[in-house]
Parts: structure tokens; C-alpha cells; sequence
């Protein structure tokens, strides 16, 4: 594939209108820039929301897409840890993986940090994921690189660890899951089946996964569900006490954002429990105090620090012990990114990997 | 002091009007109580709600107060851990200490758990802890004994055991403080000065005291404060990041309960950070989940469970390592109850003892 004037790019023209459409080839801007080659990328459930028109009308058609995977094509002078050729995995979020917040672990809150698809910190236009090409401004922050070039088996494995495995991982360590917890994952999305596999990981001695869906329900349990929940609400909560001797889980996985599902968690997590929360909050609710004072319940979570769980999680994809790819249900080449959007947008796949 | 068919306690007649009355003799009911003659007892910031008229109208006389230490007067023939003579601390709390939230740690959650003034679980009315003598339906789950008869120099650092001193505990536990935590505590009441005690005992690095109140700044500077801060609101986050090199505190202690004091801890932790609050919410707010998912903050508390802190925390009462009791800046014989309210209420005393 050589490279020319123009490369092809996903653009959200306006809501539902999705195109593979020619973009300005993606050069070294900045000392710290690298330009990657994308081997794989996929469409993210929060891609879904301008996607439907919430938050965005059209009236600035976008770039999008925020998880892939590919190959270093050039780095700006002063990149240093990840080099031309090398095959990397690309954080949803770019830090500069220097700042106080990155030192801390927490790289989505980097004070140079920016989004696929916006403005960095200079004002260029950072790429959007879907596409062949993209600039990133801080490469030695962001992309972790493989050892060797991996098997086109594992791509879709690799792929994960942009977003969906890290961000599950975050619920679980933002909800305390440890050796011997129970731990209940509200979402069968992606996200909320990598919760399943990270719980899993963590040790947790019950994972009970909460999905009316039997594809999802049998992909929960071979990452690890020890028990599924098909009911919700309040019958929910009652089922997943009824599992555990009577009181609700240690923690509890909120991977959907809306009002209801957390709700949901609150209502399923025991006294003293935790709540580790990653859907994006969709308009609210405000979290009841009330209820979490009475029954001393923690609540956290928040955008997922892609970059700062790599260390842990890449070498157990790399050597197979987790196979987090099998959420891709559906894969398709670039040019049918419609299909894509079309096909989880109708939830006739929990997602869909891309390939320029 | 003889015990007659009436002994005094306090009640609450209405808004404003509380007054030492003369109630029933306490006398053993079930075979798990205990009467206990109390030594000292005091007045709660939370006492303050019914007496300023909040929830409470006066329409219903009733009993109050729930912190209090004494010895153990009679015994029910199932009771194993106290017996007549012990000098006791009583929890703000009772509770069977067998149930599985006990057992979690969660014993504010007990499923026979009672509060103090409220109908046990055979309906028997629990005196309140401002009086003479009062029966308690789970001596074994809720008391614990000192090894031997402290002297009265001891009592007012036994008697914040009761409350105060766990509670504040509590919030840092909750905030998760640890060896080299930076902590900011906003309230400077009693629990927000045991706060500050608690997360300095946990080996905070950096206590940052929240107080426009200059003898309440000098307790929390003796309490382990190593920095204090009497601006509040934005000015008050402000200041607290530039004590902290730019950032906000890793653990911030909210011992307040208004939607005021809620914002300040959420505005003063840094991305990543956590909040452990104990002050009872007022009626709000809902908190802020949108913030909380963008910037990774985690907000847990409740409802201190105090007697499942009561075995790490006595010892060092006892040895002097912690002198809690400094809290008390008013002390009173019991006679003098509606003066203890009225100093407390009107702000001329952090915490009031009262002694029958």
C-alpha cells in the first residue's frame, strides 16, 4: 500500500452517515509525533453516540475512531522508545506519559493529553483511528511496542488492549477485585466482557456476569463467568444474593452508563462494597450519597488509563494466557465501515474489527 | 448513686427544648442485653439536626445521644464478652457482631442492628446515651471492655471511641490513606480533627487541614496537621494544589455532609484520587458522576462501622498515643444538658461532655 497525497480515512459526515473518504496523508508535525501505519482498527460502543447524533448534528463532519493497532512508519526527532517498523498498540487516550498525571497512573487526565480526532496541544489536527494512516503528538507516551511482529492471529487480541481489555481491567481495579472476591459485571458489551476477564484474572472467587444474551453468556463464561444473570432490576439484584449467600457482590463492574445500569450496580454491590464504574456516564444519573452513606458504598471509575495498565496486561496476550479478541464478532475491510457502524449500532455484533 | 424506679436521661421535647427527665429504670430484657451505668456520655453534631428541627417536630418526645463509655451493670444469661464491672466503650452503633455485614466489617449494616433510641428487634425501646443508665440488646456484638478501670483522666479519650475517633478513621480508611499520602480534610468539627488524628496515624505525609477557626486550627496542627488552609471553595482547592505542587490531594476526608463540603473534597482531589466521606449527607447533593468519570474519582463512606475498628484503635487510647479527648472543649454534668446543646449549637464548643 504506498502512500500518496491522500489516504483514506473514516468521516462522520452526519449522523448515521459514516464514509471511508480521502484525508490529507498524515506527515511528522512535532519532534515528539509518530506516524502509524494501521493494521487493525474497530468502532468503540461510544463511537455509537454521534453515530446516533448525540453531541454532534453534522454541521462539522469528523474524523473518528479511537483503537488500532499497526506499524511505526516515522517518528519525529526526539521519539525514543518506539522506532520505524515497530509494530505498536495505540491507547485510546495520548498522554505524554511525563506529566504528573502519568505518573501517577492516571494518563487520561495528562496535561498534554488529547483525544483521536482533536486538536493537540500545538492546535494540529490529531487523526481520527479508522484510517490507514495517523499522526499521534506523543509517541514515546502513548505507543507500547510488540517484541516482534506478531502473528496475524494475534492482531485482534492486541487490538483490544487500545481500549476495551484495559478499560474492563479498570473496573475491576477501581472496584477492589482481588483473590477470593465476588464480583458481579453489569454490560455484555465488549467492555463488560473484558470486566468478566479481568475479574477472572484478578482472582476473584465468583464472577457473575449479567446478560439476557446466549452468545454473550457463553463468551462470559469462557472469559471466566462462574455464574450468568438473565434478569434485571430489582431481580436482578436478588438473583446475583441469592448466588451469594444473601448479600450482594464485593464488587460490582458498571460497563453500560446509563441511569439504570448503574442502578443496577448500586443495588447489587453488598454493604461496604464497591462500584467500579467505566461506562460513559450518558447524561446522569447523579449518584445517590443517601444510599451510599447507608450502606457504606464506594463508588469510582472514570476514562480508563489505557497506556498505564500495558505493562501488566500485554505480555499475557502476547503469550495467550488471555484471548480477549474473541469480542470481535464481525470483521470487515475499511471500505465497509458503514456496515460496521450499521451492525453494532442494531446490535448485530458486540463489535467490529476493521482492516485498511 | 442508687438506682431507683426512675433514673434520668435526656429528651428531646422539641426543637430547641432538650432537658434531663426522668424515664424508666433500664432493666435487663432479653438474654443478650446489657445495662450499663454511664460515665460519660456527649453531645453528636448530629444530635443537632432533630434539635435544630430537622426531621424531628416535636410531636413524638424522644430520647438522645449514642455516644457514651461506662461500667457494665447486669448482664442477660447469653452475654460471654462483658460482664457486671466492666468499664465499656459503647458504640454509636449496636450490633449483633455475628451477622454477615459484621463479619464484612460493615457492623453499621447488621442485620439486627439497632441505633440508639430505636426499637430493637423485639420491638423493646434502646434508651438513648445521654442518661444515667441505659440497656443495650447486644452487649457481646457491640461493647468492648477495657483491661482494667481507666483513670478519669482517660475517660474523654475512651469516650471519642464512641464516635468521633473512628468515624474520622473511617474517612480516611474510606480515602484510602496510606504511608506517604498527601490528605486534605475539610471540616474541622470533631470528626474532621479526628480525621486529621487518623490520617496522620496512618502515616500520611502531608495533612492538610481545612479551617477558618484559629483554636480548631491549632488542634489540628497538634493532631498531626501539617499544613492548614482557611480559604474555601475554589480558593480553597486552589491553595490545597499549591501546597501539593500543582495537583490536588491523593485522599481528601469530607466531614461535613453539605453539598458545600462535598464539592470542596471533589474539587481538591486529584484525578485518580479519592474522597471517604462520613459526614451525614444533608439532603444532598446528588453527586456529580460526570466529573467524577472524567477526572477518575472514587467517593466512598458511610456510616462508620465503630466497633469494628475498636481493637486497632483502643490500644493506642489506652497507651496515650492517640489523646482524642482534646476534642472536648466544654464538659458538663448532665443537669446541664440544654446548655451543651446551646454551646455546641451556637458554635461556642466543638464537642460537649456530659457526665450524670
Amino acid at each position: 500500500m504506498g502512500r500518496g497525497p491522500v489516504v483514506r480515512a473514516t468521516v462522520l459526515r452526519a449522523p448515521g452517515d459514516v464514509v471511508l473518504d480521502d484525508v490529507a496523508d498524515p506527515t511528522i508535525r512535532t519532534s515528539t509525533d509518530a506516524v502509524v501505519r494501521v493494521v487493525a482498527a474497530c468502532v468503540c460502543g461510544s463511537d455509537l453516540w454521534p453515530y446516533r447524533g448525540v453531541g454532534f448534528d453534522g454541521s462539522e463532519p469528523r474524523r473518528i475512531g479511537h483503537e488500532l493497532v499497526g506499524v511505526v512508519e516515522d517518528v519525529g526527532d526526539d521519539v525514543r522508545t518506539v522506532r520505524p517498523g515497530d509494530f505498536v498498540v495505540a491507547p485510546f487516550a495520548i498522554s505524554d506519559g511525563t506529566c504528573v498525571h502519568c505518573r501517577n497512573g492516571i494518563t487520561t487526565s495528562c496535561v498534554n493529553g488529547v483525544f483521536w480526532g482533536s486538536p493537540d496541544a500545538d492546535g494540529l489536527p490529531v487523526d481520527g483511528g479508522q484510517g490507514e494512516y495517523v499522526r499521534l503528538p506523543w509517541a514515546d507516551g502513548t505507543l507500547v511496542a510488540t517484541p516482534e511482529q506478531p502473528d496475524a492471529a494475534l492482531v485482534p487480541h492486541l487490538l483490544t488492549l487500545a481500549d476495551v481489555l484495559p478499560t474492563g481491567h479498570h473496573a475491576a481495579v477501581m472496584a477492589g477485585v482481588r483473590a477470593g472476591s465476588t464480583v458481579a459485571v453489569v454490560g455484555d458489551g465488549a467492555v463488560g466482557l473484558c470486566a468478566v476477564l479481568a475479574a477472572a484474572r484478578l482472582g476473584a472467587e465468583r464472577v457473575i456476569a449479567m446478560s439476557r444474551h446466549e452468545p454473550r453468556q457463553q463468551l462470559a463464561r469462557a472469559f471466566g463467568a462462574t455464574d450468568v444473570v438473565a434478569e434485571r432490576g430489582k431481580a436482578g439484584a436478588k438473583a446475583v444474593r441469592e448466588l451469594l449467600g444473601g448479600v450482594g457482590a464485593d464488587c460490582v463492574l458498571e460497563c453500560v452508563g446509563t441511569k439504570e445500569s448503574m442502578e443496577q450496580a448500586l443495588a447489587t454491590t453488598r454493604p461496604g462494597g464497591r462500584v467500579g464504574f467505566v461506562g460513559v456516564p450518558a447524561g446522569g444519573p447523579e449518584l445517590p450519597v443517601g444510599q451510599m452513606f447507608k450502606h457504606n458504598l464506594t463508588v469510582g471509575g472514570g476514562v480508563a488509563p489505557v497506556r498505564a495498565y500495558l505493562d501488566e496486561l500485554l505480555p499475557e496476550v502476547l503469550d495467550g494466557r488471555l484471548q480477549p479478541g474473541r469480542v470481535f464478532d464481525l470483521e470487515l475491510v475499511l471500505a465497509d465501515v458503514a456496515e460496521a457502524y450499521a451492525a453494532m449500532d442494531e446490535r448485530r455484533a458486540v463489535k467490529a474489527l476493521l482492516r485498511p
